[in-house]
Formats: C-alpha cells, structure tokens, sequence
C-alpha cells in the first residue's frame, strides 16, 4: 500500500521495480545524460547481479531519461520511490546489497528531493 | 509512505511516475513488444496531454522492455504500482483522467497481477 494506492489495487507485480536510466542525448548535449557515463553496460551488470544474488521478484528495467540528468547516473527504485546516484559496480553492489536484499539505505548514494548537485562524496574521485 | 519505506526516505520526487513502455524486439521477434504496436507515439501523445492536463510533477517516463509483453501496450504507474494496458489516445485520455487527475482506476484497462492474456473487453476491437 501507498499514499496513492486504493483497496481494490492489484498486489504489486514486482516486489521492487528498479529504473536505469540508459538515456543518451548524444555528443555536444546541454546536459549530461546517463549512457554518456556507461549506464547501459551498468545496467546490464546490475541485472546479471540481481539474479545472481536470487532476487527473483525484482526486476532491473532500462528507462529514458529520469530527468536527474545533472545528478546521473541515476535510479529510482519503486515502489517506495527512492533515488540513487552511482557510478561504479560497487555502487551498484552496494544498492542490490543494502537497499534491495536488506530493506535499508545506501545513505552515501541517496538522492534527496531537493537535491540539484552531487554531494562531495557522491562525486566518482570520492570513490578513488 | 509504502510497505517498503522507511521513515526516512526522502519525500516523492515525482507525485505520480508513469513508465510507458518503448521496447521494440524488431521483426520476427518471438514475443510481441510495445513498440510494433505504436507505443513510442503514443507515449509522446500522453506526455503532451498530461502536460496539456496541468499534471506538473508527473513524469510520462519511456521504458525498456516491462515484460508483461503479451499485455501490451503496457504502463505501470508508480508509486502505487497499478499497470494498465491501452490501445489508442482514448485509452490513454482516459487514464489520465481518471487515474492521474482523479486518483481513481480505469478498471477495463487495469492489468491484474496474475494476468497473462489480455481479457476481451481490453482487445482492441472491443474499442471500435
């Protein structure tokens, strides 16, 4: 159940549906966009690892652009709408760990809903 | 707040993120998928409309593939996780309205968790 659900609603169809962002917008764009930074190879990795790891009911999507585009690469992750920012394999190592096996946060990565820019240690040379 | 929440989670980014899917298997392809049935123009069509609609913090999202491909067209609409299958801009003018602007469902089009085949009222001839 959520705030915008009703009693009548179906159960959900995937216990967590997770959104890639795999949009390009080609060289020279105004913005950034997530496939520039090599989401669609991340994305497919995330997939393999999920499966990997038996989450059977959760399903690693590939999506056009969130719209985040200044904070990518990112993922929303429904139904509970949480956002994250990555960059690496280990980050996404780290969501499928805490986030998608454990029930809790990957609070380093987490986007708030005000947020505009990265913070400093979501920023790739942090992780260096 | 949904069943996978936690009390610290930021608020919602979007107000309603609607996934449509764009997934195109090209010709001969063993599974239908959305775009061989128009989808991408009509994920265009509900996004102008939804803007059209004053629906300012929903997202018309583009997808990869949701794989509920025999179901298709297919969205699903989070965070409350309610799919829907459609046909035509009617269809869609019609979850709009219904389901974004009223917060109500468009039981003919809504997809059950079990389904696996379309019902006779959601065929398309059943619209004309």
């Amino acid at each position: 159940m959520t705030d915008r659900s009703l009693p009548t609603d179906p159960k959900p169809y995937y216990e967590a549906h997770v959104f890639v962002c795999t949009n390009d917008r080609g060289e020279g764009a105004k913005r950034p966009s997530c496939a520039r930074r090599g989401s669609e190879k991340l994305r497919d990795y995330m997939k393999a690892q999920a499966r990997a790891a038996g989450l059977a009911n959760v399903r690693i999507n590939a999506s056009g652009c969130l719209d985040r585009c200044e904070l990518g690469c990112t993922i929303a992750i429904y139904p509970e709408g949480v956002w994250y920012h990555y960059d690496t394999r280990a980050d996404l190592d780290e969501i499928i760990e805490t986030h998608l096996k454990q029930g809790k946060r990957v609070e380093r990565l987490m986007l708030t809903t005000e947020q505009e820019e990265l913070r400093p240690e979501q920023l790739a040379e942090a992780a260096e």
